[in-house]
């Protein structure tokens, strides 16, 4: 089933206006849970929403707070997201990291007590399509285990880098586990298997069977030894930039989830010299020459893109009553 | 066979000097090299030295060559490294990285036209042991096939992330293949397998034998599809930061590997606010606690350091006999 973007779009602002969010924040927040799902990311679009809406009910996410800065130095800010919708906390902590950016020509916002920031994805975009190198990660609650042990000790930390291009801008925005917790869900949804195992099972086996890692909760970590490494800087770098909470202060239940850390890092690299799109086209153009089905990050979004915009996005039928009914 | 550190130093530093390179630069170089084999990476310490000196007589790598800063805006640099010594192209570039995040928070030094930096990790023990978060990269020559691809397309790019902690650094290092190229070499000449699979033989099967990934030149990216893609991103981004080329232009033959893009970044949370150094061991604390065999990044460097410092520094007598007749 396809709805068409804008209607997907007015669904949601209409549903968060109710809440008693501003008319503007509304539209934006609703906007970036509307193109998550546009861009083949639902599982932190539409299918996110109804517990986004659960929630707001509970208290945990304010949605009348706003960011605001609480120490500068420089290309170097801390802001307090104030328990604020995380979408818009992190949309607006990019926004401050392009401005610092494109002054001190690299800029960095830490930004602690937010909450879930939804597609990380989102605010590489952010990034790409005001000209800036983004660079942007998360922590979350504790959800994978490191290498060498079997309980939850790190977060997956989604880490998104993201490099402007005219042609289509070059945009990663990896977990730190080798499946997302989204992306173990679609896979499950769909009856799928995963394509290379993404953790183990309840007797401790490797496994490629989304639904027993979920059951576990013994997800793998990217690279075994070096996922679980990047995840634990990570939590360090955001917890001591931004002055907030780090993995193990998060509370361990998903609907209680707050008080997470960010960090978003811009570099305007035409503060130095002449644009150097057509270096970045020849890297491209070099990844795809040859044999193989070799696809560069961000690839897959713009085409899944294009067609949510000409033939609807896709909406698993009973989430679209359910975000209806909101 | 251990050797005194110090006599490791001496060794190297004179075998330097002897090809003209400044004393103070001499003594530079050979320490990185010397720390490298005292924390056990000695794939870039010692047993790299001998292909270091190849290279500077073949004129790949010039020795009175010094870095230059060739564009700036506030927290932004670009240098050239000129084909200077990679090791000392890279610690001059985090030093002024260093200074920048001083002044302005974060700090961010592009370096083009350099030579193989050798131990990544010595510029993340750089950074920390000044205080400061600091991030690097560099990319490589092609050696690494894209997820979806046989031939290597892109750089094994190391990664280094370093978080300063008064009871030990945290550092990570890491190459975007789930071995580093030394890392096959080191498995290889001690008669091991790879404990996870670290490539593909010559017939395309995935395998833990680490000549037979050598020999077909198919490593395997770190999380599969995860590690391609961010080894592809670091690459862009220290390209068009930089100014300098990125791995598809670079010479494929190792010893004629150079022109080089390396980024620096530091950020030093002090100019924000007091001290969160509990605040870190509160996160390593909680990383260790509970079973299994958990180590965090940069632990076992210090373990083997202090057994270095203390017993001598292992090297293989083979690669001591060559390096003494330099």
């Amino acid at each position: 089933m396809r709805v068409p973007f804008d209607e997907i779009h007015d669904t949601l602002r209409r549903a968060l206006a109710a809440t008693g969010m501003e008319a503007d924040r509304a539209d934006l927040s609703a906007r970036l849970f509307a193109e998550a799902s546009r861009d083949g990311v639902s599982s932190h679009g539409l299918n996110r929403f109804p517990r986004f809406m659960r929630m707001i009910r509970r208290g945990v996410v304010d949605v009348h707070a706003r960011p605001e800065p609480v120490a500068a130095h420089g290309a170097l800010e801390r802001w307090d997201g104030r328990g604020g919708p995380g979408n818009l906390n992190a949309h607006a902590a990019m926004a401050r990291a392009i401005a610092l950016g494109r002054a001190h020509g690299a800029g960095c916002v830490a930004l602690a007590n937010t909450n879930h920031w939804m597609r990380g994805g989102s605010y590489g975009w952010q990034a790409a399509d005001a000209g800036v190198i983004g660079i942007c990660w998360t922590n979350t609650l504790a959800n994978l285990p490191p290498w060498g042990a079997a309980d939850p000790r790190v977060g997956n930390n989604p880490l998104v880098v993201a490099v402007p291009r005219r042609a289509g801008h070059v945009i990663l925005d990896m977990a730190m586990s080798q499946f997302s917790v989204g992306a173990l869900a679609s896979y499950r949804s769909r009856g799928e298997l995963l394509p290379v195992a993404g953790g183990y099972d309840e007797a401790g086996a490797l496994t490629r069977d989304p639904a027993a890692v979920e059951a576990s909760g013994r997800l793998l970590p990217a690279g075994f030894w070096k996922g679980s490494g990047l995840s634990l800087m990570l939590d360090l770098a955001a917890a001591l930039l931004s002055g907030g909470q780090a993995t193990h202060q998060i509370a361990t239940e998903p609907e209680l989830e707050t008080n997470l850390s960010q960090v978003f890092v811009t570099f305007d690299p035409s503060t130095l010299g002449p644009d150097r799109d057509r270096a970045a086209d020849a890297v491209l153009e070099h990844f795809h020459a040859g044999a193989g089905d070799v696809r560069s990050p961000g690839e897959r979004v713009l085409e899944t893109r294009q067609t949510s915009l000409r033939d609807g996005v896709p909406v698993d039928p009973k989430v679209w009553e359910e975000v209806c009914s909101l």
